[in-house]
């Protein structure tokens, strides 16, 4: 084995030239091996294997950095920076990351986890570098998918000001997480064709006979009238902004890579390379099926198949068969997406009105404007994006859309704990960014058949509504209790006395449980479906505070602006009694692990509560 | 006058050809005018008059719609749509805003005020437009300042998929409020130098002699390979991204103006037009101090100097000579602005300090990302960004920063109520968005010495660190209180009993006034300056709760997640009496006008807040 010889970073570079080829696939046999026992982001590491391993063999880590933008793609760099055995722990709990981590190496610079950020991150060490006087040099590496997110052009623009070296490789694989969209993916495309710069270059050079005169006159075209330049020199887009452009170079073909990266390493000023490749090279049904094999669960090696198929709905499948309902009963409905017609499940309501769907690619910062845009010429427009990535929309939810209170529907899936992503995908901090808006609503269903009453209810509001759902099996218990949506009302689930447990959305399930022991402990307890988190019920906090001892709040998000303390600055508002236990969220990045594991850590599963619950009654 | 046969939208048409110049002359006298009186945006608004002119000419209100910018351009606008009357109450308590404003005019069709939303919501416009079936032309007019802001091209890169019609307006001025930054900035440098299009029209016309074929001859080229087509038409960075791209054009010439326009709206799929404006144009003063006539105060219009020159520091003063000092004093400190450096006080810093100062352009995600990757360099970043608008890099504090714990500075100036520029402005959520990320810590200075107190500290300090401080003048009270700023202690200014006041910020200097006026009605009173918000200290709460009847927390937030839930929860964690007053801002938006009118409004000035108190302790 070759991939044995790699124990440290560095180490690649003890491996014969001629080898290279037969590492590559060590490592793509590795990573699917592994990858079908844990699960893991498959397709984007399959196709970084060859650049991964250039970059190694053309830089000299830690001293040189790269950031990995997203860094679902980082695989391979684990591998070859000593974290072989991580694989086996692959975001398992208290088991190595799925994403770069500056605390689990040294030779991760910057931790990613959501898009197009690599470049601001880079231009930051750069900037650092030099006015430390360092001479190391930093690589950016950014899908095309994180290009159409607006950060990335504000970071292009900015890099085209430097002059000092620093590399962005474009990995270019004509794809997000699903098919890529817009302006820009339709230039790559055409450029994608162009004849490839190091063929050019050799051109050039026999031309010519001299190596030296081959490399001047290339420099020359870059400074002759941009008309003419663009006939000899693809990504005419990148130089125009000032950056050079060094491409396109064939991803998989180490050699070639290794060349231009040392190339790169030459020029004065920001290069972008750019290198195309393809997603989930060497694994055929990956190949075939990104979206599936993007975040993959683990899977058959012989047939792609999943080892567990789903048997049940998860909240995501709810949503996508009630937005179809919606789309025909009301032909005001449109659906918005960031790149994610599969993870949100509305690629069901594309197929069916594709006029009214919009894939906006990863950018939620339009996405969210662009449905305000939307609202005010009169549409009922669904923007779902996963709580912890319409973070990036911030602004644009307060600004665009509450200001003028538009009717925009956000759907969150992903809210609450997410599992084996970890930190920056922990959607924990919906609750508290939105309550503070004024105008915003907020609503969390208990089971599958409140999603889609919730969804049916917030489509016929005349304002924003968020709904927040978690990750994974759509609840299929409390069939029985559907009573019909009322603003700004909760739904009692059971009335007794002693103990009153209010539950936010997926908590209502562990509140059943906890509600279950302590029965069997001898309490009496009731239970509430909160269902509104903005505007809370006061009526219901009142009548909880009058029939029972301790009032205890149940919410998958943290303690600052939830729902907690939206109780209990209720109960004080009324000067009631206010024995109240919040359950939340601590106010710490939750890592990943499955959910399961996650809650009992933080003290958020049944039992936990149960004996939480105990100490407050003892 | 000419403009007092404008009573209207539409109006403008009336008006003879001939006569245009001279009412754009009348329109500037009118602005220059009433802004010296009232105070406003006046360099933005002067240069776009033309432009706006052209537009009413050319299209059909309020049927067609026109998305401003930011919108602090369309005085020229509310002009021409009736308002006239409004600019004596411009930007007054109950009179006219300064932004564009639904509720304002149905000529408005999108409210703005932050910057590079125009197109995002042109295109949501545009595409509800198309599925109602509707025919009306949607123009979004954007200047290229916010074109340096990342969902601008994220709009962009949307446009381009569009086989509709859709024109953009390149407002063109190479500034954004101070001058612009960046690869873009050059790009459209270079073009604005370009042979115009007209004229480049005009020419294939000649040489042809015939209108159409000269047309169709334009639309040929444009369909040729992008290197021939780029040594005849201009902007082909926008044609790359498939925008038909018609520029650059005189932003003063009106009837150029018109004629583009109306070639634009038989184009089908998106276009762009390069308008180059100057800004100020026609009042020399602002000509030539472009930064100091973008939001002006009340002038005298011969000498274009403040009617009421400042006579006392702000805290913007304050942050600036301070970080003037502390870049000597460390010279890892380096500072960051989002295209401010005169709103922000870093002009100093950059004068000094030119190669630790980075204007990023309006672009504050990558702002906050660059000085999280400047952090990991091991820098001390300064990012000085207004509440408001630091609302845009939402996730990158949250993602970049907070997670990785790195130490970046957050500077938010104009934190609490701003005054005249209204809702859009308003910096009254940043202690609820800020306080429940993980690992962020927030504090406020009540006075001068104190923000440069503070300053000092979280220079020093090994993680995020936010200090937040109003617009206006810096508090110069309370000199002689100047105990260390000690990590997560409040400061004790009275220690009394019977209420305690507990103050954050800007609201320490309301609670001398309050506590004034409860000693003068006979109660004993303590006052606490919080300094922390994120950690509240809780031996503070403790010791008000044992020595005082009742506890008044103030701060210009919103409740959900502010200060007053932090004291609430601290007492209620410890089971200490709770009688507990809040004193927030209310859960809704608050206008423009005056901050001492908005206060009285809302409750918060020491008259209504010593009722209050009063009623708590009957």
């Amino acid at each position: 084995m070759l991939l044995e010889q790699i124990e440290k970073e560095n180490d690649i570079k003890k491996i014969a030239k001629e080898d290279y080829d037969a590492l590559a696939e060590e490592i793509r046999q590795f990573l699917i091996e592994k990858i079908s026992v844990t699960g893991g982001h498959l397709g984007s590491n399959l196709g970084a294997v060859e650049l991964t391993m250039a970059l190694h063999l053309a830089l000299d880590l830690p001293g040189d950095k790269i950031i990995w933008d997203v860094g679902h793609q980082s695989y391979t760099h684990k591998l070859l920076t000593g974290r072989r055995e991580g694989f086996t722990s692959l975001r398992k709990f208290h088991g190595m990351s799925g994403f770069p981590k500056r605390k689990e190496s040294d030779c991760d610079c910057f931790d990613t986890g959501h898009s197009s950020t690599s470049i601001s991150a880079g231009l930051g060490l750069v900037k650092a570098r030099d006015l430390k006087g360092e001479q190391n040099t930093i690589v950016s590496v950014i899908g095309d998918g994180s290009l159409t997110g607006g950060m990335a052009y504000e970071a292009l623009n900015n890099a085209s000001r430097l002059d000092t070296n620093f590399i962005v490789i474009l990995n270019d694989n004509n794809m997000s997480i699903s098919e890529n969209v817009g302006g820009i993916s339709s230039y790559l495309n055409n450029v994608r064709t162009a004849n490839s710069y190091l063929d050019l270059k050799e051109g050039v050079h026999k031309a010519l006979g001299n190596s030296n005169r081959g490399n001047s006159l290339v420099a020359k075209i870059r400074k002759i009238k941009s008309g003419v330049k663009s006939l000899v020199i693809p990504g005419m887009f990148f130089e125009d902004m000032g950056i050079t452009y060094l491409g396109p170079v064939n991803g998989h073909d180490i050699n070639s890579l290794v060349k231009v990266i040392k190339e790169a390493q030459r020029v004065k000023g920001p290069v972008m390379i750019h290198v195309i490749t393809e997603k989930g090279k060497g694994y055929v049904p990956a190949e075939r099926h990104p979206a599936r094999f993007h975040g993959a669960e683990p899977f058959e090696i012989e047939t792609g198949l999943p080892k567990n198929p789903r048997t049940t709905a998860n909240y995501t499948d709810i949503f996508s068969t009630v937005m179809c309902k919606l789309g025909q009963r009301n032909e005001k409905v449109v659906a918005i997406t960031a790149a994610m017609p599969d993870g949100t499940g509305l690629k069901r309501f594309r197929n069916m009105y594709p006029d009214r769907f919009f894939d906006v690619g990863i950018a939620e910062e339009h996405a969210v404007t662009f449905a305000a845009g939307l609202a005010a010429g009169g549409m009922k427009p669904v923007v779902a994006i996963y709580s912890s990535f319409l973070q990036r929309a911030y602004d644009q939810i307060l600004h665009d859309v509450c200001i003028q209170n538009l009717p925009v529907v956000f759907a969150l899936d992903r809210a609450g704990l997410v599992g084996s992503d970890g930190e920056t995908h922990q959607g924990i901090f919906d609750l508290s960014y939105l309550s503070c808006i004024p105008g915003m609503h907020i609503m969390a269903p208990k089971n599958k058949w409140e999603l889609s009453d919730m969804l049916k209810f917030a489509v016929d509001f005349d304002g924003p509504m968020a709904i927040r759902y978690p990750r994974g099996e759509a609840y299929a218990g409390l069939k029985g209790y559907r009573e019909p949506i009322v603003y700004g009302k909760s739904e009692w689930i059971y009335e007794e006395a002693d103990i009153a447990l209010l539950a936010v959305g997926s908590m209502v399930k562990t509140a059943e449980e906890v509600r279950l022991k302590l029965k069997e402990a001898g309490y009496a307890c009731s239970l509430v479906n909160a269902r509104f988190v903005k505007p809370i019920d006061e009526e219901m906090v009142k009548k909880a505070a009058a029939g029972h001892k301790l009032i205890v709040t149940l919410e998958e998000n943290v303690a600052s602006g939830g729902f907690g303390e939206k109780v209990r600055n209720c109960l004080d508002s009324h000067k009631l009694a206010n024995n109240l236990l919040s359950v939340h969220i601590p106010d710490a990045y939750v890592e990943h692990g499955s959910v399961d594991l996650l809650k009992k850590e933080i003290g958020m599963d049944a039992e936990s509560i149960f004996e939480q619950i105990k100490k407050c009654m003892a």
